[in-house]
């Protein structure tokens, strides 16, 4: 596994070095540094993860936690350090499953010639 | 990205090229040349497939597929070609997953130092 070691260490540097990362990076620390900012996004963050949480056990979600949901939305896209962090997430995103797509090919391959 | 997309095009090639990737692919090409073998595969995985969908779903799982599903474990894992297989995707999950460790570790740093 040294030579797969060496070329997953490289990628991790190349990634770091993006200007996609550097970004990310400067958006997060603009909105952490900024204690109403990070309030505001932590709230986003809990409500997001509670819903999610709720779905996979397949409990119920109330209108009102729906409501809630939406507002917090609308308020943190109308805010422009958090709405520009999680347009840079966005884009991260994009890349890491740019790369995952990638580096996942030589299975999708074996997996997939079977079905062909 | 030229330099990610070089980085991740050069791992793919490191990961096809391993001593984990070879003996998988070996050992999925041995089950799926054998037709019996194939059929008993594919029923193993569609049994999978199908309980973790009703989990997913939150649907309930009868006793009688919780049986059905164990039964069918226990044939595949007699059968020497097979879990032969199962031993390899294992292997090459745990290189996978190692990777996806080291090429996310960028982001976890970010978003792991504030709440430290
Ligand atoms: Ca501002
Ligand atoms: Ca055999």
């Amino acid at each position: 596994m040294a030579n797969i070691h060496d070329s997953a260490h490289e990628l991790e540097k190349a990634i770091q070095e993006s200007d996609e990362f550097k970004e990310l990076k400067s958006a997060y620390e603009k909105v952490m540094n900024d204690p109403s900012s990070k309030q505001m996004f932590d709230n986003f963050r809990n409500t997001q993860l509670e819903l999610q949480q709720k779905q996979m056990q397949g409990l119920e979600i109330t209108e009102e936690e729906v409501e809630k949901a939406k507002s917090v939305v609308e308020l943190v896209q109308q805010h422009e350090d958090i709405s520009n962090l999680m347009e840079q997430e966005q884009r991260v995103n994009v890349l890491i499953n740019d790369i995952s797509r990638i580096i996942t090919k030589p299975l999708e391959e074996l997996y997939g010639a079977q079905e062909a």
